[in-house]
């Protein structure tokens, strides 16, 4: 067979000697390695953890933090929230789908209170605050908020909202020096310090080594260039991340997202995902994307987004990623926001933790038919736009799209618009099949012995939607998981 | 290893008999199939088709019949329409995609006129007549036709339009007996049996056979439940259809077009993609999907098409397909059609191949407030969206859509409204990555030896968009590479 590349898998009877040998091997040393290698040492198991960059982190370390939990975690329940499992599970399920796995969201939910004290007793911190305003993520280090549109058209209808945008808590670190995400990963690259959780650092994943029977056994890598093999006594989990910084494969399964990956790191080059379906390794929801729109939610609230034409699409006071995905996925990434002076100078006041405030816009008028000529748009499409908003604003509602009456006012002149076309970027969330113990499932609907994945190397709860904290979410939950089933191997 | 599910390659080594061998192995004998049976018997290959049915035809011979070619075929220039491959290469990449395979496309347009010829010369015959109205299919049996909004907006504007729908001529059988998929697959299918392909009726695709190299060898099958065993002696060709079926498969990969399956057979079932998945074959575009929206298109250019909004969002004057993508993946699988009484009149005087003329709107009101009060819109949506249509279609023109000014007549009253919501369907586009000679790529980026496959198993030239024809061209043209690439292999 030929061999000019390098993901098909190693035969172990062709491994000579082994350099490092554990019971259970861990790849990638970001947030679903971590709880992965922590869970494994608990379970008695020796654990490596390999990692390609220099230190642990990954793209954890370099996120805002927020992990989605809910069913009335202790700090739901400190500052005054009601929440259940139920309610957190029928909210997942419309946002992130269609098409969610069901036995996963419920799984999720049902185990989150769980998973918020665990994460607090391996020393993550939030803090008993709450951040009502829109926005990416709190301007300070408040440890809770509305992270996916929970209590905007058209979920806070259907489901009682709840926050559920669990943020850790930097504490003494001074703002805006290290985030939520770097706070998230240090406690848990202590904690498995502490329990002799051992890594080696700048090694790469090429290829996995499987025995006659078909059972994953060790890990093949470089260090530099130089092959480096590692025996997993137990088991192999995979924590490598997304593709979205592999252009031929977004190509091929989420083009649309193709050139324009953020919120994620370089290393996210899909090896995992490949070395697994060079087993035979299913896969699942591979166009999904979480999709930024990196535009101030202060702002959005007060404005109108339009698409193109001219027209109203998605609701202005939902979670941005929202907007985002509705931007990239069905408006073919154009987005305009249009706002008023008045309603711009109120938004200027409020606290944000993005810079994108002190943009100015792109075009100012006097009057919306200079506005609509100068965007380029037909005449009179973003006129009859806004005098339908208009009309509806007079009566303090938006029968259109839903938007809180707390955000409706009807848009003054003089006004201006934002060219938002370059402000979306995001990831893929696509990946392997897992099922509820991390096994890497073969396309036969078997596990693969000895795999184990979690993080955004695998397809989570997240199918088409998505809501901040989603990944680092599931990424804990089932790296977790991952490393109970792995150590549990004999 | 567990064995619960019959997808995992057979090893050559445990096969006691073989109950049929040929040097091709086709299994699936619709388009794709009977295409690589022809060439591979032209090639000196001894040559075996396996179908699950009981005959030859597949999704292709109940479908329309539309093959997509271009470049200045025959036929185009014989009723006077110029066309080049670089044309109909610009046009596919724009209209197919983003994401799509560039080579494919390429290679595709570049060899179209010889795939025509080639078609003719094995029997398949075109009527030399132009269809110019908008329709799916034309009414009679014209051979020419647009069939991907070529000559609408956005891509008239771009690329000189021309017409590349080719349909294959139902001839001396009464119209309606038989469609223009049984024209192209009957004389295909005598040519394979004059060329002395044999076939197997009957027969299911389980798991492929695969040699201690690596190298798949043969086909595990069973008739009636019982095993049957085919050996390959130069390579398999997998051309069993797409996975709209599989509704888990849908679900995973494609989920809108969940519950929706149309224009396909219950055969397809996924199974060709599984078993190669099993030997570590890459994918692409799983999310793909061809959706039709089963309305007259003499209706919908007459009116105007408005989503759950009231908006207008795609050109009604366009290729149906655009129309269904539009309404199935960007505005949640909400359509509504308006029309008044003059213009569907008007459209009831037209021929059509579709009974939709025969349904009468679901709404009819007096005024435009009562027919958006009727469809449960808020208040001045509709209102305000026939206000701006009816301004600028008093000039003339659509600045708004670019819908072409035959078209574009103001909405008068009274009017009434289609509920559009159970009118789209389809199937999937992804599949199998295969290359230029039809064969199956490992996730290494190497060919699988001995495994090749086309149709929509695979992922041919379509990403994100759809022309009708698509399906039945790459099908028949890489299924013919297939067979091609399959016999050279001593």
């Amino acid at each position: 067979m030929a061999e000019t590349a390098t993901v098909r898998p190693l035969p172990a009877g062709e491994v000579e000697n082994w350099d490092y040998e554990a019971d259970v091997v861990v790849v990638g040393f970001g947030i679903a390695g971590v709880c992965a290698a922590i869970e494994a040492a608990h379970s008695g198991a020796d654990v490596l953890v390999l990692e390609r960059t220099g230190g642990w982190g990954g793209a954890a370390a370099m996120s805002g933090g927020f992990i989605y939990l809910g069913g009335g975690t202790a700090l739901q329940q400190k500052l005054g929230f009601e929440d259940t499992a139920e309610n957190m599970e029928a909210f997942l399920t419309a946002a992130l789908g269609p098409g969610v796995d069901k036995a996963k969201i419920h799984d999720y939910c049902h185990n989150s209170v769980e998973h918020f004290d665990w994460l607090v007793a391996h020393g993550v911190p939030f803090k008993e605050e709450f951040w009502g305003e829109p926005g990416y993520e709190p301007p300070a280090d408040q440890g809770l908020m509305y992270s996916g549109g929970e209590n905007a058209a058209p979920f806070k209808d259907l489901v009682p909202p709840a926050p559920r945008g669990h943020l850790a808590w930097t504490k003494d670190k001074k703002l805006g020096e290290k985030g939520g995400g770097y706070m998230l990963m240090e406690p848990l690259a202590a904690k498995a310090d502490e329990l002799g959780v051992r890594h080696e650092y700048d090694v790469r994943l090429r290829r996995l080594i499987v025995d006659d029977s078909g059972r994953v056994v060790g890990v093949a890598a470089t260090r530099y260039g130089k092959p480096v093999q590692v025996r997993a006594r137990r088991g192999v989990v995979l924590a490598t991340g997304s593709f979205a910084y592999n252009h031929e494969m977004v190509l091929r399964f989420a083009p649309k997202i193709a050139g324009r990956p953020t919120a994620t790191v370089e290393e996210h080059d899909g090896i995992g995902i490949q070395v697994a379906q060079a087993l035979g390794a299913d896969l699942a929801h591979m166009d999904a994307t979480e999709v930024a729109l990196v535009v101030d939610p202060q702002l959005v609230a007060r404005g109108i987004l339009v698409n193109g034409h001219g027209q109203r699409f998605v609701t202005e006071d939902t979670y941005a990623g929202r907007m985002g995905q509705a931007v990239l996925q069905d408006q073919d990434n154009k987005a305009y926001l249009v706002i008023d002076e008045l309603a711009l100078e109120e938004a200027m006041e409020t606290q944000s933790s993005l810079s994108f405030l002190r943009v100015a816009p792109t075009w100012v008028a006097e009057t919306v038919a200079e506005l609509e000529s100068d965007m380029g748009l037909p005449e009179r499409t973003l006129q009859s736009t806004i005098d339908l908003y208009n009309h509806h604003a007079q009566q303090g509602s938006d029968p259109f799209l839903h938007k809180k009456s707390e955000w409706v006012k009807p848009i003054r002149t003089p006004l201006g618009a934002y060219d938002l076309r370059g402000y979306t970027g995001g990831f893929t969330l696509g990946g392997l099949r897992t099922d509820l113990d991390s096994r890497v499932l073969h396309v036969s609907g078997d596990p693969i012995p000895g795999l184990y994945a979690a993080g955004r190397v695998t397809s989570g709860i997240c199918a088409g939607g998505y809501a901040s904290g989603c990944s680092l979410g599931d990424g804990s939950f089932y790296g977790r998981r991952a490393g109970v089933s792995a150590a549990k191997q004999l």
